[in-house]
């Protein structure tokens, strides 16, 4: 029961805090994350793509088969209308696209999009929906997350693999295939202390260090937001490493707590919006 | 033996107590429920929104492809229509609209409507799917629940979290951020004593007390009425927030006896019904 | 082996006693089942709701978009047709309609027909599907049981209980709700003795019976015919009475031996299929 | 290692002994089967039905709506050109259709195809669906499979109960209802040494042997030709008598070795073809 | 933690030693793959299907019905256009095409793609979706993998057991029948040591070597690439040494950690392209 006085005593302590102490500690936890900044010319896609509390957005679309029934000339100005639309949104989001016809049967191309607000990232997509393209697509799956600094392999409760990982750069060539790959654990894992969960990230990171030079990699965490709890996303150009490394994650314990690890797993080749738009608007 | 004459001795006193009785202890544990009350103007939000009693309908809609071939003349007489429909209800349901496209795959848009009577929430809806807005949506899922007293964190049965319960009040932003969690347990959980529930409903209320300042939250219960057992519905203006929330949730062991978190969860932004109409309506 | 020779040597009995046995044996387990009876004018509805050995067939439907196409007054003749198959079939079966637009995505309406003879339920339900509204209808769901007689709560194995769901009368409102919820138990549950079955039945059926009061049941047996062990039905004015009878039902031991609970768990408006069909030919 | 180096062993002997020795070794495991067998006229019914190393071929169907916007005059022409392709494969292939209309909402018909050669079965389907009724029909579950000797309770093995199985006839009305059920049993029944498997197999047997008198029963094994291990067919007159077989079957301990078991249980009325065509045709 | 200082001192080593190293230890393990080839002809068919480091992509498609209302001269046309694109890309790829429908509701053909360079299996399969033929056929599964070298039964591993693989011959007649098997393992296989996995792959094998006389197979490793570890592909002439030999394999202790094993199991015949394309545009 002291537990819960406690509890409720800490509470009471935030309570009386006020709205700014609330707002405060809100703020070391979510580092520049929903905030209306000030945009003044376009995103910054290396400093969107480094920064925590960012959100990110996947969604796989299939092309309806009566888009094929539109005459080539109406396809032909499809890739413009697209593209218009995202410059019209440059100040709030950046969108990467990726070609997945050909690997997997649920979609044709996967969009990834990354926005410090997530309504930024909504008024995009159903903008780019009102697009021809966009009416001719069907959603297939829809994935959100958010980016937040690292949780065990951190400077404090891992200093030596956090160096490592620090140190571990990406040598190969220009990545050509991307994979999206969605990640739920089940209660055990949650239930497990800190320091559990931090020994068993452990040894999943270390077997992971050798195929940073073949493989980049970011994860999104989406617990509440979204039926996963993470979504992890990779970039290679060597397809055998990346096997390689996914087998090695099969191996160690924390597997063993994984209640959805794919389903789907998105793969694609990574390619220009426009071009994705181009190569899915041929056929006579 | 005993057990069950005892059973069958009280179920005799009931039925020897005759319909009123009856009728008393069922109003005991359903104050306000489907009764036809006397309803002289529009539903009192503030009121509905507090009392246990109240039927709460969540259905999500996809908006069919062939909606866009429609002239732009047509669709834009869409939000008016769907506006006089909820005029037409305004005495017996209030209904929120919330805007999923570019979130979720499942659904472009979904509803929340609360009504003393369930009837009356299915009269509105058939209603607004013979408007020309709701005849192109097709309904994806659909789930039903009623509000009730606190079960566990009751003044009697837990008084100091009750307390923390009350006092903790949002103080939040306006939020922008609705989401709708189905949650199921399973035969395990129900089987334990009321003492054991209680004991870790306590566990996970602890952590949550907290997050009531950035999040709101709303309960429906939904045992037999629906393949869920809850309905949990969320508001917020701190995407970080909820996450830190929901994350908190599954570290309790009451995780440990979930069959159903989610699946699905469903994210949209609150708008006006007027507004998500309209913003679905767009497109040449 | 001894046991073998049992089985063997009864079975040679049987044969040796030749057909007029073995339908006497099957005459005292099937009571007026799958019999061509004498029907000289309608089903006796009290009488087949009352009767073991009676098919219950269950099924689901959602209406086409397309169906709204159709002008407003090709749709007004529908009602009609409808009802002149059920008035053609009612000396073999009836049928109730139930309303699910509004509470259930799956579906729009659902129908329960009972017959002596199933074959005579699957010549209504073509003849139904071959009208205008049946064919603009999908079939999203059809269970198919029958009735049998009390299998545990017995005069002979449980007469204290038995007496209880005698004398517990439904006292509430007319029903305006009606619930279809599929059963299926799992291996261990029905490898349990008969006498453990009993033990947890009358565990089961005792939180019940105070139930009773508010809330009519009807049972269907599916072993074999469906996926599914037990169709279960209810009726009730009083939805919070339900939502507690479930609870209590989820309670019990008996619980724990469920793979199917529900899935789906359909919910409708009682009404006139007449009603049922004009309401969902609604729409400009 | 010596268990390796006999199996090497015996299979350099296989290899040794060269082609001839293992077709020998073949052919006693499939007698009949895939060979192209000198047929100077149609199937023998009688004898194909009788035969091990016989393929069994299980589609259901689904009428698509639009077929029902063909003129009638269309729609009447479909049994006879279906019945024509019947006849152009009667020296290859037997075919007996279901009419399930009304049953199940996956299906409207199926068919069983029974074929000394697997693709002589594919050549009729193809041509079946070919016709103007194939064409509008979406095949909504396919299950193949083939028939062998018996495995467990043969005369050898279990001469007892093969003796009960030889002489216990049917001897019920001219069946009216088929069923077919897929059944797959876990990793843990297949690791079962063969005793064990057989002791279970018996007691699986044993309280079957009174339902021969009022249902029939032919098994298909399936076991990598399909996502099934095996597909079980029946035919009754007595509904009642199927559910108090398949009662008794679920309360045997090999039923906790299933994965699946049914999903779906097809369950139709017993017609020729061309009554399930003309059946389905209907409709103004 | 001297485990964690280990492994990022070999990161460390690698790092330093720059890219030559990284490039040449990844070489090692993926002979061949993904490099840009000099290829001034057409794929060589069986060096591609001897290498390892080769891509295989699995893809099955149903014909949409649409399909056979074009005119039988639209359709006539269909083979030679796809065999057009077939010989466009005949320097980079082979296929190989599979008849289905009949066999499998999911599908009405499949297609196995080999490539050393797996966008160059996307070109392909996009320039194919865009002919007629391509066009109006759906995608129902699509798998990718990869040929690695032997991982456990290897010369050094398992001397023997490699010997009698090697050894072991198909002398059946031409095959006519193909498989497509995905396989999954759990994550309790993957936390296997390496000698227990090996020892598993063992018994595994012994039983197989017999059925190698009768049945071809060919395995592709997945892991991260796809929702599935393996996919296993199979000819054969004859089904019932086929079922013969997944009956042995479920019979040996490995296939308890499987978490998938079909799902689908697709099943075809072996044709060529030009035949598949031609027999399914028939139809009046």
């Amino acid at each position: 029961m002291s537990k819960i006085t406690t509890a409720i005593l800490s509470i009471s302590l935030l309570l009386a805090g006020g709205s700014a102490l609330a707002q405060q500690a809100a703020m070391e936890q979510k580092p520049m994350m929903d905030q209306k900044m000030a945009m003044p010319g376009p995103v910054d896609r290396t400093k969107i793509l480094a920064a925590p509390g960012v959100f990110g957005n996947f969604s796989t679309y299939k092309v309806r088969p009566d888009y094929y029934k539109l005459s080539a000339a109406e396809r032909k100005g499809a890739a413009d209308e697209v593209m218009a639309v995202v410059d019209k949104h440059k100040d709030k989001v950046i969108v990467d696209a990726y070609l997945t016809r050909g690997f997997k049967a649920q979609s044709d191309y996967f969009l990834r999009v990354h926005a410090y607000d997530m309504a930024a990232t909504q008024a995009f997509l159903i903008d780019f929906r009102a697009t021809r393209f966009g009416m001719y697509s069907d959603v297939t799956e829809n994935l959100v997350g958010m980016t937040k600094p690292l949780n065990y392999i951190s400077k404090d409760k891992s200093p030596e693999l956090n160096a490592g990982l620090s140190s571990a750069t990406y040598m190969g060539d220009a990545p050509r295939y991307a994979f999206m790959i969605p990640v739920k654990k089940n209660a055990e894992w949650w239930n497990l202390s800190d320091a559990q969960r931090l020994k068993e990230m452990e040894t999943h990171t270390i077997p992971t260090l050798g195929n940073l030079v073949n493989v980049k990699r970011k994860l999104y965490h989406s617990t509440g937001l979204d039926d996963t709890d993470f979504i992890t996303y990779f970039e290679t150009a060597d397809l055998g490493a990346f096997n390689n490394l996914l087998l090695a994650l099969a191996k160690v314990p924390e597997n063993k707590y994984h209640v959805r690890w794919g389903n789907p797993t998105v793969m694609g080749t990574i390619q220009t919006f426009e071009n994705v738009v181009k190569t899915l608007s041929m056929g006579h």
